[in-house]
């Protein structure tokens, strides 16, 4: 019996070998090369307005972790077991200060240092030798945001300028519903199936077209004339498509680390600079969520969905299985993958070039980190200017001139 | 401290060793010694009719696979994810010539051919290079069978004569609800705790009469005359009882692969062969299921149960915790043997002889598959009669005279 | 990148080190350190009262057994297998003289031995060469005792003073509801981390007072003058506060192998020996439960809870996650430590010299165990006198005279 013959001839799914996912390049676990690379940066963790006076449980980069908000507006991110007998602080309270544990009242400083420990005499002559372990938190665009890495590595938060420059009446609104998932909020797959997915845009006019019906405007069920091009944080595309005799020129891109810079798929605000950015945050392995801060004014949110549609003309959340089954979108496309994609059973085609292009630059990272370098988007300067991105919707006449937008 | 005396002399089950299964007997997994010998037999996965439109998710020898079926009503049986980015093909569309893929719209046949790429260059000028695996599918005696071995061992789709010769009016009539078990549709235990079931029985008089109260019909409760003996696809056992001073003699067989061949136990249709013909898939190592083809005429079914009765007087679905502790039935003593039974800790007694017969039968044919052999039947020629079984039930007079069923 | 010094300069939690369980001081399964040490007790597995005519399932130790009660009030417990193919015994039914198996009949007496083999010739002439494994029970107190470990180190069952010693009108009554555990029957951690709870008096003053409002008497709010003493089979731990003028001495004890010797902590009832004996049954690593059996008389329960409360002036059963997060008491503390405590993480301070101690103690006997000697608490004569402990609240007067109950 010789199975490469068998195979090659009959296709059957029985030669098949054990399939493989790559976690080289796709885990967040702390101790693998993409994890590590990930570690990197601030993730957006938590819409800062939902954090109340209850210590806040988050999972970030597969770590369990607890948020809290002092009274006076200050964020700690702390480990959640307390360093003394390793309660856990999710039934700390929130004080001043910091937070105290339940069981003996250790009180912790946002930075972990070990303020109070009331059942020790003088409230704990050797409290400075404890520490409770920790994370640095910053607060922008109404999120909060961590760095789960190296503290001798830890960058500046950057900022964006599409998230800076508003308009009279505009403002920054935060978002943690998972805009752009497609579906839940926490969706259970790796978050690489998201982001590589952002490179596709060919799938526009399958997925969200031909086979599911118009999920976007009807525009975007044209097959486009798409191109790729790395950035110096990440990958470009623009798609070309027309619309009434005019040039739609679609330009979408991922930046380190997770960033998903995606101008509104129904087309809203042409010509103006994308009008969100989303954070895609890798829960674990087989979890992730999206961050995302927009620009919204009195007129309505700037940034999708509008009318409060997830795709299509139903939501996701009131769809039966059948109806997922008949009308899929992003989120079963690529849950659909599995919790983490086989990448041994890929086989990439021409309309994968941005896929591949995005992994060859995400691996390229992953070796300036290994081999002891900064990777691309790192920033450690607080003077740098903000980060510009080309995505947006651009309307265009055939010459090349910019379209008033009507 | 003597371990083995002081067990043998106390029987303390703190001397119990860690108890095993047997996987290279039970297991259903692709690469295991009997996993290898079930991947030589068609195992039907589906009712045909239950098949409609959309993708219909199996799970079969440890394999999850979507089944589907095209407008002109020939199936395909596929690996699940898209050999181009891996999306599962449930989110899949059945067209014409095969099944569609959401995320990027490959089309595949029914034997995985890759028919279109839309997002590739007219279509997809290298398309004949991709394949999805797949497995050959037929439909018979209203269910689809499948075929999961290597594609140069495949054997016919065997016709067996109980279900080929039928009176006038009869038809045959597929059952997809696990006719036999004595429960829910999906069981949550090896299939083989179900098989050798069939050979054992002695548990009629014991589970289903003087334990639990009547199940069958009350002359099922004597304890029979048993004996055992070896067909060509597996094994034989006939019981006799007496019923009003005439012979009642009940054949039972089980057959290769899985083949439960067992007439009705309400003991309806002396005299006539088996009406019914069962096959135990293994869903995966834990888990099974039975599909049923059986002679139906406008009197009724021909097969059990009769007025809709699993078991006794009262439909398991409909029984409490307790009631299913007090009147135990084929399901109870089945799952209750574990997810899979622990061979290390048995103890055949003589009235096992019949289970052990089978046992040795199955090794057989696994020994025969290990060395390159074809195992018991299996069929190549199309034209080879179909299979005829001995099993029944039969009312004789003392002398051994058929008797007219009244 | 120097780790240590970074960690020991900023204390992040990136530097965190994989956390371990030191399993072998809190393991239950047979076979580990621990393991084998708590196998040398008697311990309680049911309320005897709530053992009915059918089988009745316990896990103790990590180990799923089968319980039952003979119509003569005989109790059983036998590995849940059957000896001779494995299915269940609960499915069994209780006869005068064992427990039969619904499979194929075979009777088992308490002691595992074979009685019946319906259908084997004649009854089973060979039924003597099987038997199944089965452990040994005994009632007391209302509770079932089961002695899970080697049959030749067998201790007797041994007598509690504070049971044994009635006033008229008193009574024993068991309990099987996890009085302590401050929330539900089955408490989904360790058992260890409830016992050594005991041990920790200090926390009575941050959790149960300062942190989460009074739960106990106000008096317990006072952080104790607190001093631990081992004794011959566990440590013992005196806490001294005042009373309006009088000391109010509240002593508390563990004992082995499991026993929390708590006076009521609403302090009803000062000047008498403690009024209850809880047992902290180990279900397995990750669970546990409590059996208490107390002293009660016709003027209500004299172990607590009062007036049915569990903690506080709400019941764990009524409370919120968001009250529980606000108010949380035992139950949140301990089950807050994880599924098992990491030891690892783990810094203990000078009020936790009760729970080093009980450590030491309790790795004392492991290490007794190992070394082929009988642990601390194991009688083998049934002449000696009753355990006492000196547990209880009492009142005195500063000179160290008892002062009469008001």
């Amino acid at each position: 019996m010789n199975t490469n013959t068998s195979r090659n001839e009959n296709g059957s799914a029985y030669y098949l070998s054990q399939p493989q996912a790559d976690l080289d390049l796709v885990s967040v676990v702390r101790g693998t090369p993409s994890g590590e690379l990930l570690r990197r940066y601030w993730h957006p963790i938590a819409v800062a307005s939902e954090v109340g006076e209850l210590p806040f449980p988050v999972r970030a980069l597969g770590e369990d972790l607890i948020l809290f908000k002092t009274p006076r507006g200050e964020f700690g991110l702390v480990y959640p077991r307390c360093c003394h007998r390793g309660t856990t602080l999710y039934y700390g309270k929130v004080e001043e200060c910091g937070i105290r544990c339940c069981y003996h009242g250790w009180l912790f400083s946002p930075d972990g240092k070990c303020l109070d420990q009331p059942c020790e005499p003088n409230g704990g002559e050797k409290r400075d030798n404890y520490r409770q372990p920790w994370y640095p938190v910053r607060e922008r665009y109404g999120l909060v945001f961590a760095y789960l890495g190296p503290p001798d590595r830890m960058p500046i938060l950057p900022r964006y300028e599409a998230l800076e420059v508003l308009e009279p009446g505009e403002w920054i609104e935060p978002d943690g519903r998972s805009l752009g998932s497609g579906g839940d909020v926490i969706a259970p797959c790796n978050w690489f199936q998201h982001w590589e997915n952002i490179m596709d845009p060919y799938h526009v006019a399958i997925l969200h077209s031909a086979f599911s019906g118009i999920q976007f405007i009807p525009e975007m069920a044209q097959m486009p004339n798409v191109s790729f091009e790395p950035s110096p944080i990440g990958v470009t595309s623009t798609q070309i498509r027309s619309i009434e005799g005019k040039v739609f020129r679609r330009v979408t891109e991922v930046a380190m680390p997770t960033l998903r810079v995606v101008p509104n798929p129904w087309a809203t605000g042409f010509n103006r600079p994308v009008e969100s950015i989303g954070w895609t945050l890798p829960i674990d392995d087989t979890h992730y969520r999206i961050f995302t801060a927009g620009r919204a004014a009195e007129s309505g949110p700037l940034y999708y969905p509008p009318k409060g549609l997830m795709s299509g003309n139903r939501r996701w959340q009131d769809m039966t299985e059948e109806e997922r089954q008949r009308k899929p979108g992003d989120w079963e496309a690529q849950t659909g993958q599995g919790a983490i994609t086989f990448h041994s059973e890929e086989h990439l085609a021409s309309s994968d070039r941005g896929v591949a292009m995005l992994r060859r630059f995400f691996r390229k990272q992953i070796e300036t980190v290994a081999a002891g370098g900064n990777p691309a988007g790192t920033i450690f300067d607080e003077r740098d200017e903000s980060v510009r991105f080309a995505a947006g919707n651009y309307l265009e006449a055939p010459a090349g001139i910019p379209v008033l937008q009507s």
